[in-house]
């Protein structure tokens, strides 16, 4: 049994670890923190929540008391750092679900959150994509989770940055998501009359700070002198997200290659579906680890389209967490999250 | 007073199309028709309609019989082409909802629909785009209504394909409709708990039979030699749609000469609004011959990205069917859509 | 021409009484108040309005200096009557669409409001529902227009009042509305994520402010000894309000008695439609002054069920202010409501 | 390792089924029916099922040739008699989703359904709510699975009725459900337009098939002359279940009497959970086992209200056949439920 500890549990990434960890048979919870409800039980905060109903929330300070194996860390960020740098100083080793350890470079990191609190740290931290980084999470100590924007966008676009077919393409991600990705914040693009029966792009272009990451990865995986424009949507779903992404390949590939490219990366992955007869569907993700991928190309233009699918708060936060914790302390893979 | 009729009135265009009339101080209902409700009344069918609850729907045989002056046709394809005959014989006037008139040549009309049972009125009919061709409309006997798709992608992209500015480019469509966009009929992707917390992509590239009228539209105002990749998603919602457009232009030009073009190109148009500090939402357009339109542009790559959104049942539909209405038969435009 | 206002003009109750009134042939907006955003045009806090975009919003205190006929108040309560005793002393005629005027004794309002600012008007002040106060409300200087909740149960209960067949009997109501009836501001149960696919009963028995003003009526049109119990809920609408209400009465009476009952006492009435063959769905009365009623009887117990539907934002919100309004001004009682 | 079959695997509750029993360690997979899609894989049929990809649909005569221990019936009333009639036979034991076994007597059978295929089974078949007849339910072959009404009804009043408190009352139970509770069929009323923005009552009074149920169980544990009227209503939510029960109760009973009956009848059964501090939402219950209870109590009148929330595919349907899947096969109860 491993010792686990989450910092701030009760948004919704909070709360959709406690219900994925209820699950899995090798961790046992020693604290979970909420600033708001710290001294209130978990049962009382969360009534449908399937264990640890006698669970009492602590305050951070509290916690940081506490002896465990590995924190996750559901905070805003800065307060992530700020935390994780206590955690990472006790041996503790830490997986960040907000973005403050997602970014290798220090002014990657600025141009789009401010100033790091520990920046020392940047360096050695993996961005937790296990399909891609597998090995590198294995033996990280502290962990920066993906986004949930990238998270579906990456799966379905690093292969063909690898491939070479991306550089000095323009890349263009549509993206569409549920209104928990936008966290449990009172705010008027959430209140239910506002977000029903609508679809709202947002911060087009190179506004939301979801672009850093995936340009990152791209780069990192080999993608040369692309051009990514990305614009969100909120529809009106509460969880669950879609993501269409455009971009010109070379003249000559054909739908097969490409989806032989993706076919072949996947092989030996739980959690990456690529379909062949049909789309992915949001609802397919919904409460799980799996991501769904598919193409079209239309062959006289060299235009792809790739489509993918993912739960924002299971692949896209949370159940993904899972996942890189179950790497970080050696459980098999898939533990807890079928 | 002027005698209108309508073929197929219990669809949901139909019925859009019956409320808006319904107000409208100009027209009187002669006729309204259907095949399995023939013989009822108007109330008992759709007992929230604000007028004409007495009229008794009939069918299209008898209505046949009825003098008018306009009538409007919501009828699957083939269909209306059939009746269109007929009472354009008679000389009537017709603007079809449906997608039989909105082709200028056969061979693209064959492409996506098959066969067309009277080819010899696509050459005089006019597509019903009345910001783009409203003399035309002015003038004709038979029009062809856009379709909900084309409508929103074309008010926003006509300006730039006339300016020469999407000559040989890449333009990515990627649009979200509400469910009433797919009619009544029922399906499985019509389903509540199927279309409900559900994103679906569906006929990506250049498989929706709305890729033709958008490409004809493009070339007719100008665009040459570019390239069209379409991906329409249904989203959980009962109406609105929102269109999302990317294409790469000329380098050097701003965001201000964009948004200059779309200002005074529609700088006269009462339903054509250009948003300049927020972005389009679906719902705005609801219930009404709205469009709205904004744009994003990255200056230092070319990157164009415009939004675009209406209501797929009021701009997309029956209201610009009676805004062309208005136009065929001397109204002033906006009466009865205010 | 009549000279109008409106105080609060931004809320939900606020943006559909300015969409009413845009329709309405006999009356001209001279103010529009917001304590937020005065000084902002309604163009640019309301963009999807189809009239007055160039009208700039003014404190209240501005607005007290314009010579108007009729000012609607859309205010918080106490807010109303402060304002009310203002518009009033300067011999304006008022209609409030919040509490403050829908009782006729202090001791009632002030067992679920506290204390009335004002309380010298509520003896002459009138509960504005047009169908069972429709001669007072053309004689009176201030209306207090009902509340959703209160309109859609007594449109279907007060006949039944009246007849006497309520006396000593439990009533028990329970009714379903959309989330615009709590109003735009933020609150965990207006979050889309707790209200999309939830279902949530709240203040139940005699908790509901509601609750005060059905007893009242049901009072006032003759009920004695009832017991009334009184649920609503909270389902994942933006608009639209159903109500059923149970309660015996005297063993003998048929569903057919029930229903001429019904169809006798609103045969004048344009916005009250008795259903006899389906039940009403909140659907149908969207975005109308309709109301729709329909029963069920079970004659061998003596039970009793009404079913009610309105658009809480119409119906029982601000189409029937400006109904209230027809009246009190002297237009014809269906202007701009049809 | 105990060897299940499901017969109807594709319908929502057969999809549920397959979700639960995937986690559920001590059972196997060996046969999977559905007529419509037989020879195709559960991975082809249903994309997102965690498990079981490669099962093979086949047809129930094929089933019929393997051995199991026990088969669950997700097929059409009627269809479950016939199927249950030769698994029966064959010494298997049979849970049935549906309707065919939940009567202890022919006659009520048949004024709800129709002539039964195999009424000799009905006197031993057992009513499958595990809080109420658990001993039975191990001891059963065949077991009548609750219909989701009848379930969350039955949770809340049954305490009243062996109580006592319930003789010769009325009993109005007002019920809202998700639109999965009316099955994968499309019609009109499950086409997500007509569905979505909208509350529909149904067949209210004594119309609907599950007043049957709700009666017998309330007769079995002791309620006498009770006059029961049922309402459900349609409410756009994929899933989740809310009931309102209201009857007066004799004189002089408190709320704290009424909660503690409820608190210790249900005191050692984990998946009922009385509240105190809140009112049940139907989102609790989602994707589980529990049920949630809570009360109101109007003491001077006498006037009860309980309010139940159940998943309707959860403690609803396919939870529940699980929960006395476990009873019947000598698992620890809450196997593969938490």
């Amino acid at each position: 049994m491993q010792q686990i500890g989450i910092l701030g549990a009760t948004g919704y990434t909070g709360e959709e670890l406690l219900r994925v960890l209820a699950r899995h048979s090798g961790v046992q919870l020693v604290f979970a923190t909420s600033e708001q409800d710290a001294g209130q039980t978990l049962g009382q905060v969360l009534p449908q929540l399937p264990a640890w109903q006698n669970v009492v929330l602590c305050s951070a300070e509290q916690a940081a008391e506490r002896k465990v194996d590995l924190v996750f860390l559901c905070l805003p960020a800065k307060d992530s750092a700020k935390w994780a740098d206590i955690f990472l100083a006790m041996g503790r080793k830490v997986i960040d679900l907000g973005a403050d350890f997602r970014f290798r470079s220090v002014r990657d990191y600025e141009r789009w959150y401010g100033e790091h609190p520990c920046p020392q740290y940047l360096q050695d931290a993996v961005y937790g994509l296990p399909e891609w980084r597998r090995e590198e999470i294995r033996q990280a100590h502290i962990v920066g989770n993906p986004g949930c924007y990238p998270t579906a966008v990456l799966l379905g676009i690093l292969p063909f940055a690898q491939a070479g077919w991306l550089n000095e393409a323009e890349i263009w991600v549509d993206a569409k998501s549920g209104l928990s990705g936008a966290g449990k914040g009172l705010s008027k693009s959430s209140h239910f009359v506002e977000a029903n029966e609508n679809t709202t792009p947002y911060k087009p272009g190179r506004q939301h700070r979801h672009t850093g990451e995936i340009e990152q990865e791209l780069s990192a995986f080999g993608a040369k002198q692309f051009r990514l424009a990305f614009c969100p949507h909120l529809v009106p779903m509460s969880r669950g997200l879609q993501a269409s992404i455009y971009a010109r390949i070379p003249d000559g590939i054909s739908k097969k290659e490409c989806l032989d490219l993706l076919h072949s990366r996947y092989a030996g992955e739980r959690f990456v579906h690529v379909l062949q007869n049909h789309l992915p569907e949001s609802r397919m993700a919904l409460h799980s680890n799996n991501a769904f991928l598919a193409l079209e190309v239309l062959p006289e233009t060299g235009q792809l389209m790739i489509f993918s699918a993912i739960d924002n708060l299971g692949k896209g936060a949370s159940w993904q967490a899972v996942h890189n914790m179950n790497l970080m302390l050696q459980f098999p893979e898939e533990t807890g999250l079928l």
